[in-house]
C-alpha cells in the first residue's frame, strides 16, 4: 500500500489495482496537465493538475463504496474507474475539447482505446477487470457509473473542494464529508439519505457560484479561446505534422513549445505567454442575440469573424467570436429521500429551478480582439451579428468604464 | 495599541475609542455569552462567544471604512458601533429574545441605555461621540447605520464565516475579503461595486444553507424552547426575584446556576445539562397548519399546549409548541451595480426568489415532548391544532424511522 | 451509530460503548469545563471544552487502534478511556489543580471512583467494562495505557491541534494523521515506524512553541494565580459551604456565579470577569531565584507572600507569588524505529536536549499585584526572596517600557 | 490598482511600480517555473510556482514596510526587489542552480543585468528607480537588503508558508503576520521586537522540520539528480545548441521538451515523465563518509562515479553520486530584542545549536542507480568511496527492507 499526502484530503492510501495503475504513463501523464486550464491566468494559484485530482476522486470513491458496503471485483472496478476517469484528457483540460472531438470524434470520456492499450490495459486484466467495463463507468453508465460520472458523483465532490482551495475563492466548500457518507442505493439508484436536501443544495449551489467566478472567469474565456485558435492553426499549418489524435494525446508542455516553435502561432503563443491577452469588444447578455447565432456551427462562427474583421477592416486573426451553448435546461435529477419517498431535487428545492434561471443571466457572447481594435470591432459585430442592442459591455468600453476588466480579478 | 489574535481573522488591531471601549465591564461581559446558544448541543465546537464576534465586526468595520475613505470622527462613530453592536444581548444571545422582549419591551440592538449609561457612555464622551448617535447606528439608522445593520453589514459577514468555523459547517464560507473590499456608496446608499452579482449573492445562499443546518436545526430549536421555558418558570417563580430587566442583564452563567438552584426550573434544567432532550412529537409543514396558528401569539400558544396537554392527559410541562414566524417577504434589497446603474439584488437574481421559496420548504411546527409520550402527545397536537394532515414527522414517529433524528447531527 | 460535527476533525463517529456513554452526565459535563480556562482571556477565541477535545481524543485512539489491527473487547476497553479521560477535571481544568489535589488527594486522571459510580459504571458494566481497567488505562498503565496518556498519546495529538485551531497560534500544527497511521508494536512497546523522526520531533517542538505563547503566557499565568487565589478563599468563607470534593465536581458556571456570590472572594471574581488583571511586579529568570524558593511547599509560599505583603505595608490579598515547579529533566523516552532498531528519541534527537534548555531559559518566578502597587511590591519582592539581582522585569517596569506586557497578546 | 487572489494570502493589492512590472515578461515566465521543482514527484499537489510566490513576498513586503513606516521611493524600490527577487531563477527553481552557475558563474540572486534589460528596465527607470540598487536588495544588500534576503527575510516567510499549504506537509506553518507586524529597526539592524523569541524560533523550526520532509526528501534529492543529469547531457549533446545561458533562460516547459527531444537524453526524460526513478543504492551518514569526499568538486564526483561504474561493471549512467555540501557552520544571526537589548538569536536560544545538530544527523550521501543493480552498485560504492562501514542504507536494502522508501511519501 502507498500513502500520498495530499493538499485537500491529507494522506490518501492506495491499494490494490490502483496502486498498480498510479505507476503507468497513461496516468503519470495527467502530471502534466493543469486541471483549470488557463484559469490560471486569473488565479495565479491554480496550479494543480489532473493528476491530484484523480487521485481524490479515487480517494473519495473509496470512501463512499465502503459506506455502501461494496467490496471486491466491484469496488477494484470502481476504484479503477475513478483513478482513470480522467485519462482521456488532452493538453489544458477541457480547454479544446471542442477542437479535439471535431477531430477525433471523442470526447475526453471516451476513453475505451486508453483503458484497453498499453500498461493501463494490463494492469486491469492482472486483477481480472476487463477494460471496457471500467470504461463504461467512466462514461457514466450502470449502477456505479453515477458514482463516477453522475449528478451526485464523486468527480464533482473532488473539484469543487480542490479548485476552492487553489483558486482561493471559497465558494466550492461543501461538505463532502457528508455527501459521501450519505450516499445509499434504493432500486438501483444512488440516492441521498433522509435529511440531505440542504447538502445537496450546497453542491449544486457552490457549482453555481464558482461557474462565473472561477469556470467562465471572462480571462479564462479569453484566453481559452486564445488557446484554441492557436492550436486550430498549429493543426492547419503545414510546418507542422500534428493531427487531432497527436494533439489529444499531447501534455501542456508539448503544446506550449510546439505553439512557441511553429511560426504561424508564435503570435498567440507569445501573447498568451506574457499574458498580454484579448479584450471584450462585445459581451452580450442571451435576450440581445438572435437565436441562429446561439446555434451556428463551428463552420458558421468561422465565417462570422471573417465577415465582422471584413467590415472592421482588419486581420481576421484579431477577431474571435466567442459563443458558449445554450444554456442547458436538464432537471436536477440528484436523488434524495424525503420522508422515505425518492424525490429528485428538482421537485423538491426551489433553488433548482433558480439556478437554471441564474445560468441564463450568467450566459454572455463575447467576441474579442487586441485592446487598440476594441472599438471598432465592437461596431462591427454589432452590425454582422445583428445584435439587438448596443450591448452593456460595447457601451461600457464606449465610456471607458472597463478598468475592472483588466484586473485578474473581476 | 492593542493586538488581539483571533482564530477567524489573525491579527486584529484595536485602536482608538474601540481600545477604551475594550476594558468596559459591558464587552468584557460579552465573553460569558455564547454566539449560537444551545447550538452548541448539536455541534459540540460552537462555544464562540458575542465577544470574539463583535471582535470580528469591529476589525471588518474598520477595513471598510478604510476603503470607503472615511476617517475622523465618522469613522470612530462607526468603530464604536460595530464593537458594542451586541451589548443589549442576554444570556443565550438570540434565544430569550422574544421573551425578554415580552418582559422590557426591548430588542437587543436598542442600546439607547446601555451606551449612555456606565463605563461605555464615560469612553465614548471622552472621545467625544454622542451615546446616542452611536446607538443609532447600532439600531442600523441613517447613512452608515447599513454598514452595522443591514443588507450587507459586517455583523453578518463575520458570524456567517465564524460560525462555519466553530461549528465545522462549511456554508458559510463567503469570501468577506472581497465584499468589504467592494463596498461603495452612491447617492447615499451602500452598494457593491460592478462585477459582484455572485459575491451578494453568496452572501444570502451561505445564510440560506446555514439557517437549516445550523441556526435552525431540529435540535437547536427543541432546547432553545426548553430553555425559553425554563427561564419563563424562573421569571415566575415566587422563590426567586428575578424580572425581565435582571435576566436581560445576566450571563450564560448566572442563568444556568439560577435554573439549576431554582426548584421550578430544576427538571429543565437537569435536561440541558445532561442533554436529555424533548422529541419532536410533531414536525409540520406550513401547507399542513392553519393561518391561525402561525400568527397566534404568546398566550394562545400557551393556552394550545394546555389544551394538547389536557387531551393527551399529560402535564402541561411535557408538551412545548414552537410556532416560528411566517416567513418574511422582505425583498432582498441589496444593491449592486450593473452596467453603471444601481439595482436591487432582487430584481437581478433569480435566486433571491428561489431562497425565498426555500425559506418556505424549510419552515416547520413543531411540538416536542419527552420521548416517551412522543406518539400521545403528536397525535393529540394535530387534532388540537386542527394539522390539515399527519404531518410529515408524527408518520415518520409512528413508523419507527425517527433514528437519524436523535442524532447529534442530522 | 451517531456521527459528530467536529471543527478540528470532521465527522467523527461514535459507536459501542462510546456512543452509550456520550449520554451519560459525567461526559456531557465537560460541555461546560473550558479546555484552556483562563487562557481566554489572552487568546478570546479560546473558548473550546472538554467535551469536544474528549471527542477528539476517542477519534484519534479509533484510528491508531484500527491501524494497529486492535479490536474487540481490547479496543472498546481504549475507547472508553479515550473519551473518559478527561472526566476527573474540576472546573478550569488545569488551573485549581494543584489545589484540588491538596484538598482531595487526587489528580484529574485518578479517575477509578468516577468511573465506577453511576451511570458510567453501569455503561461500562454493560459492555463488560472493568471500571478499574479503564481507569488503569487512563492512568497511563499497560500496554495501552500508553496510548491514552504517554509520550505519544493520542491525548496530546489532539490537544495541540484543536489549542491551535482556537487560539489562533499556528504553532500546534502537527502531522496527527501521520503520527497515528505510523504508530506500531514493537516488544510491548508503543513505537514510531521507520522514517519518522521528524514526526516524533514536531510534536515536542509543536509543545514547546504552544507553551510560553499559549499555556504559559505571562497574562494566563496571573489570571490563574489570581482565580487559584480567588477559590482557595471560597474554600476558607465560613459564608460558603465547599470543600475540595465539592469543587472538584463544579464546573465553570457553578465556580464563577459562587465567586461572584461569595463576599470573600467578590474582589477577584470583579477583576477576573472585567479582565482588570494584577501585572507583574517581578518575573524572575530560574538563575536569578535561590534554590530553596522554587522547592517551596504552598504553606511557605503563602508565608512568603504575607512577608512581602509586610514589607511593603500593603494588604497581603495584593501580592501573589507564582513559582513553578523546576523544569522536569525527563528524558523524551517517545521511542522510533531507526534502521531496524528501537531508539529513544532523546538519543536520537539533539532537539531533545535544546527543548529541555529552552524550558530552562523560559521559566520565570512571577510576583503579582494590582498595578498601581507594582513597584513597591517589586522592591519588597526582590528582597524577601533574596532574588539574586534585581531581576529583568523589575527593571523594565521600572522604565517604563511595560507596554507590549499590557496587550492581550505579549 | 489591481486584486489578485492567491490561495494563501487571499487578496494581494499591487500598486505602483509592482503593478507595471506584473506585465513584463521576465516575471510572467515565472508562471511556468515550479517553486519546488521535482518535489512535487513526492508531494503531488506541490505544483504552485515561483510567480504566486514573488506576488506572496511582494505583498509581506508591503505589510513590513507599512509597519515601519518606510514609504516613498525607498518602500518603492524594496517592492520591486521583493517582486524581482526571483526572476534569476532557471527551469525547476534551484534543482539545476549547480549545474548553471558552473556554466555561466551566476547564482539565481545575481540579477543585474536581468533588471537593466527590457522590459523591467525601462519600468524601473520609468518610476524613477535605478536598476542595480534593485538588484542590489535582491542580493540581500544595505539596510533593506535583509528584508528581502535575509535571516528574517519575508521571502522565507512566504515560502515556509505556501509550501506547506501545497504539500500538505504541517510543519511550515509560521506565524507570518506576527512576524511582520515586530519587524523594528535598531541601528540600522533589522530586529524583532520585545516578546517574539518563540516567533523567531518557529521560523528556524520550520525550516528545520520542512528541510527532510519535503525539500530534502529522498525521492526529491534522486529525481533532482536524475534532472541534473540529463540536463548536463542535454548540454553536451553535439544535436543541441543549449549552452549554459539558453538554459538558464528556458521555463519548466523548454526543457521537459527538450529533454523528450535530445536522443541523448531521452532515458532520463522517460524515467522522469513516468516516475520510475533510481533507487538509493547507499545512503550514508556523514561521520561513516571520509572527508575528501564531502569537499570533493564536481569533476570528482564525476570521476568516482565512473569508477564506481567500472568496479561494478554497469554503464556510467548507472550510477549517480549525490554529496550535499557539508552542514553550514552559520551562527543564526536574527537579531530579537530581550530586556531592551539587541540579541542574537544563536545566543539567546538552545534550539539553534540543537538544529544545527539535527542538520548534522539528518545529512546523506546518496548513491543513485536503477533499482535492479541497486545491490551490485552498492557494494562497489561503498568500496569505491572508501565508507567506513557497509552504511545504514545499503544494509535495509539487503534485508530487503527498502517497502517504505519506494513510496512516494517516506
Amino acid at each position: 500500500m502507498t500513502t500520498i499526502k495530499d493538499s485537500v484530503h491529507d494522506h490518501i492510501q492506495v491499494d490494490g489495482v490502483a496502486r498498480d495503475l498510479l505507476d503507468t504513463p497513461a496516468l503519470q501523464r495527467l502530471r502534466n496537465i493543469r486541471q483549470l486550464g488557463t484559469v490560471s491566468l486569473v488565479y495565479p494559484s491554480a496550479n494543480h493538475t489532473r493528476f491530484e485530482h484523480s487521485l481524490g476522486v479515487y480517494h473519495l470513491a473509496c470512501e463512499a463504496l465502503e459506506q455502501l458496503g461494496v467490496d471486491g471485483t466491484q469496488a477494484e472496478r470502481v476504484h479503477a474507474a475513478a483513478l482513470l476517469h480522467d485519462v482521456g484528457h488532452g493538453p489544458f483540460s477541457h480547454n479544446l475539447e471542442s477542437l479535439t472531438h471535431r477531430r477525433t470524434g471523442r470526447y475526453h470520456d471516451d476513453v475505451h482505446d486508453v483503458l484497453s492499450d498499453g500498461a493501463v490495459g494490463e494492469v486491469l486484466r492482472e486483477h481480472d477487470l476487463e477494460p471496457d467495463a471500467v470504461a463504461n463507468l467512466v462514461a457514466g453508465e450502470g449502477r456505479f457509473g453515477q458514482l463516477v460520472s453522475g449528478e451526485l458523483d464523486v468527480d464533482r465532490m473532488d473539484y469543487l473542494v480542490r479548485d476552492a482551495h487553489h483558486t482561493g475563492v471559497p465558494y466550492g466548500t461543501i461538505d463532502h464529508g457528508r455527501l459521501v457518507r450519505e450516499l445509499t442505493f434504493t432500486d438501483e439508484e444512488l440516492v441521498l439519505d433522509e435529511g440531505n436536501v440542504q447538502a445537496a443544495e450546497s453542491l449544486l449551489v457552490a457549482r453555481a457560484l464558482m461557474n462565473p467566478t472561477v469556470y467562465s472567469h471572462s480571462v479564462a474565456r479569453i484566453s481559452k479561446a486564445m488557446l484554441r485558435r492557436a492550436a486550430e492553426r498549429l493543426l492547419e499549418s503545414p510546418e507542422n505534422a500534428t493531427d487531432g489524435e497527436a494533439l489529444q494525446r499531447m501534455d501542456d508542455h508539448d503544446l506550449i513549445v510546439a505553439l512557441r516553435s511553429c511560426e504561424a502561432t508564435s503570435t498567440f503563443s507569445r501573447r498568451l505567454d506574457q499574458r498580454d491577452l484579448y479584450k471584450r469588444a462585445v459581451w452580450a447578455e442571451i435576450d440581445d442575440v438572435p437565436g441562429g447565432i446561439i446555434e451556428a456551427d463551428h463552420e458558421e462562427i468561422r465565417s462570422f469573424e471573417r465577415e465582422i474583421a471584413a467590415s472592421a477592416d482588419v486581420d481576421p486573426e484579431c477577431v474571435i467570436l466567442d459563443v458558449p451553448g445554450r444554456p442547458s435546461m436538464t432537471e436536477s435529477t440528484t436523488r434524495v429521500l424525503v420522508n422515505g419517498d425518492v424525490r429528485q431535487l428538482g421537485q423538491q428545492s426551489p433553488l433548482v429551478d433558480a439556478l437554471r434561471g441564474a445560468q441564463y443571466s450568467q450566459w454572455r457572447l463575447g467576441v474579442y480582439s487586441p485592446p487598440e481594435m476594441r472599438d471598432r470591432i465592437g461596431r462591427a459585430a454589432v452590425d454582422v451579428l445583428g445584435l439587438d442592442i448596443e450591448g452593456a459591455l460595447v457601451r461600457e468600453v464606449r465610456n471607458g468604464m472597463d478598468t475592472t476588466l483588466d484586473q485578474f480579478l473581476e
